[in-house]
């Protein structure tokens, strides 16, 4: 099942093929407020989405998951933990990724930049549509593992 | 701290830069007959292991842990869960990578094959050395996780 991706060589304009892996990314359900963060994504796919982004040659997940969130949202997150993975080919439209999804809680003062239009928060209940990605189905593990754990 | 990788175009043979993304892996412990299986490692860093390998693009980490556990220890694995994300950057010597790690039962017959010089079944208490990459770390985790849990 490996797959190679097609990249042009700058100097000759030929093509090449390279080795291509899944690119890992993080999430962050951010509890703040009473209820969690979403942004309002400036790029495609738009809609609502948890902040988060790529995961850097050289970081962490759990530093790609601080850094992400205080860039989109402003916020310092505290007492990270890991909700689950989600690596389905086709959770992201613009090619394979592969999501560390953290739970924490938000601290300072919420505002959307960077990626992010906008930063509002929302209960579990009154969530924004659309959500992008496979945030709603990732919205709907942590529902169901804050209430199993409460 | 994003980082570009060198490739050579067989064309012209110079030089071009390509983001690099950290590559995602996956490693999985093995309940086996009264201990965990780890295989000795066919290639370099040498030593023992937990199986497991780099994700393709395409598949799930879950299908991914599947194929890494029949392909290099010819077993089954049921009861995938997940143990944790292990992602320091120095983790793994040949270059930055991101161990989803699961931990399931074996069922069939124990054979290393493909990477695995040698696959064997050892106890916690007993583990053999050198153990390659954090895997003494990820089964020091795995044998709080187990004690904690039952």
């Amino acid at each position: 099942m490996g797959a190679h991706a097609a990249l042009t060589c700058p100097h000759c304009g030929r093509t090449i093929s390279a080795y291509r892996n899944p690119a890992p990314t993080v999430d962050i359900i951010i509890a703040y407020g009473g209820g969690v963060v979403l942004i309002r994504r400036k790029n495609p796919p738009h809609g609502w989405a948890l902040p988060g982004g790529f995961v850097d040659y050289g970081e962490s997940v759990e530093q790609a998951a601080v850094r992400e969130a205080k860039e989109e949202t402003n916020l310092e997150v505290d007492g990270l933990r890991l909700l689950g993975v989600y690596s389905d080919p086709a959770r992201d439209p613009r090619g394979h990724t592969i999501s560390t999804v953290f739970a924490a809680r938000g601290l300072g003062d919420l505002k959307g930049q960077d990626d992010a239009a906008e930063a509002a928060v929302f209960t579990l209940d009154h969530l924004p549509e659309p959500l992008a990605f496979d945030h709603a189905r990732i919205l709907a593990d942590y529902r169901e593992h804050v209430c199993t754990s409460t």
